[in-house]
């Protein structure tokens, strides 16, 4: 079953949503307008807008509320984008020039500053004032992360925690704040939308966890960009971390560096599937997903539930 | 009188403002909290946390509400000239190294983006809608207004129109909005916030055409960094709008570009202010000044207003 097959009931609002992020970005700024419109149509699954309207259903579901919250995270992820690729001197991603390498570092800075501006905008919309701690707090973890991750680059001898960590900043936090947010927006108990945060985080790190193998077991026209791009730009992931349990491995991967050629690295790719370290990588991933489903089971069985559930082992086992 | 003298029954406040700017950029992070340190140890003249304790004053004041506010505010500014750096290029602010020089451009977009989610924290502490709602305008516009900045250099065909909204965004727009939320988040009613508000924006308006000009009269000492910076960056200010008028100053003023030598950008500062430029700069700052002082008579008569006048007029009339 296809992803969006999953919540067609939501078919609707996600129009919607997809209107409101394209009308939000309008300004008279044709530059900032042209530069978030490009990363806008990149692309991407609009998992966390899903995740807000999922959750949403959990309570008082009004999409005159709930667009705000969802329009609102998406841009701030867009954001969080649009500066990484600055970060990671990345010059594609989903298959396409980044802003960073389409304009240039300027441009992208100003362009992510002003989509989470807009984000902080639109939720000024929402009354509740624990969304707004709840946001504020996770916003400041994602960006003590974000300098966490320049620190950690070629840093070989770091260890699982520290990749866990790095990755909850990144993707997990968003991704339960997302859930618990639609959750509070719709005016849901608190005992339930702590426990759709604690559903996103566990989804978040499955998420991520299986992005992190898909660089090194993709094909670049699956990805979109070439794979092994992680260990190029010193980003260690599960696999290279499981990997390195093998001296050999770890030897070959402790020389990787910025100017690596690509033999290298598809040579290195190939030595950390033969560790083993895909499966291991995958089991924690499944991990975390039968964490996230387990929890699921606790939450009142409602459409959106299952919904949840599916979108959840459809990521979790996702191909690309 | 000097500045701090205007405000002395603030004094105890101003220093618990100061102690709560160095507790709240404390970080695990040291890297991050480095470099925040660094720029709020640059110093500046902390106007905005003065500006809403003061527009405070007007209404029931309570330094532990007001305390969030005027942090949040200052943090604001640092994060936007943390990112005005990288933009500029700029290796010195008040005779320290910025950011980006004594680290480098990702840093300083780093360190930005996480002062600001710093303030957007500290705001969570505030309940009033309506405070939220003003300043997250106030921060697309400035967003906006960066990267315009950028569009706007070495644009010689520009008129005073497109610099005047170039500093409102630039500067008085949060002056403006630092007056007007101190006032809300002391419950002062809509008809006197309002009021603050175009206080402040025209304060801000007058205090940065000062700013341009004595980037044209000041020595290096007084600066912290070289006379002449703005044109050699292609920021065109009031005075050099105003010497544009001469049509022998305009054909200097159109050769200006990155790499003119500091011998000709003496040679045109020169130009500049024989053309009475500065002169015209001046009657354009005191324009605005007459307005934020004509302002404050149409507010209740206290402390507050006679500090905001004594620093008006201190603003208005600063030779540095």
């Amino acid at each position: 079953m296809k992803l969006k097959m999953m919540y067609s009931f939501l078919n609707s609002d996600i129009s919607l949503i997809e209107k409101k992020l394209e009308e939000t970005i309008k300004s008279e700024s044709i530059l900032l307008q042209q530069a978030s419109l490009h990363t806008l149509q990149a692309g991407g699954k609009r998992i966390r807008p899903v995740f807000v309207l999922l959750a949403g259903k959990f309570g008082s579901y009004d999409i005159n509320v709930m667009k705000n919250v969802a329009v609102a995270l998406e841009l701030i992820h867009m954001a969080s984008l649009v500066h990484d690729d600055v970060i990671d001197d990345a010059d594609l991603r989903r298959g396409q020039p980044t802003v960073k390498a389409k304009w240039d570092n300027k441009t992208a800075m100003y362009t992510g500053d002003f989509v989470f501006a807009l984000a902080l905008e639109l939720m000024t919309n929402i009354k509740h004032p624990l969304a707004h701690k709840i946001l504020a707090n996770a916003i400041v973890e994602v960006s003590v992360g974000e300098i966490q991750q320049i620190k950690d680059k070629y840093r070989f001898n770091q260890n699982l925690r520290d990749y866990l960590r790095r990755i909850k900043r990144k993707t997990a936090l968003l991704i339960a704040v997302s859930c618990q947010l639609g959750a509070v927006a719709a005016d849901v108990e608190e005992a339930i939308h702590k426990k759709l945060y604690r559903f996103g985080y566990y989804v978040g790190m499955s998420y991520q966890i299986i992005d992190d193998i898909l660089d090194f077991t993709g094909t670049e026209k699956e990805l979109g960009k070439p794979a092994g791009g992680d260990l190029l730009q010193g980003n260690i992931t599960a696999p290279a971390l499981f990997a390195m349990e093998n001296e050999a491995a770890r030897k070959e991967i402790e020389k990787v560096h910025a100017k690596s050629s690509k033999a290298d690295i598809e040579r290195i790719i190939s030595l950390v599937k033969q560790t083993g370290a895909i499966d291991k990588s995958l089991a924690l991933s499944d991990l975390y997903l039968e964490k996230a489903l387990s929890i699921l089971e606790e939450l009142p069985a409602n459409k959106a539930g299952k919904a949840l559930r599916d979108i959840a082992k459809n990521i979790g086992r996702r191909k690309f």
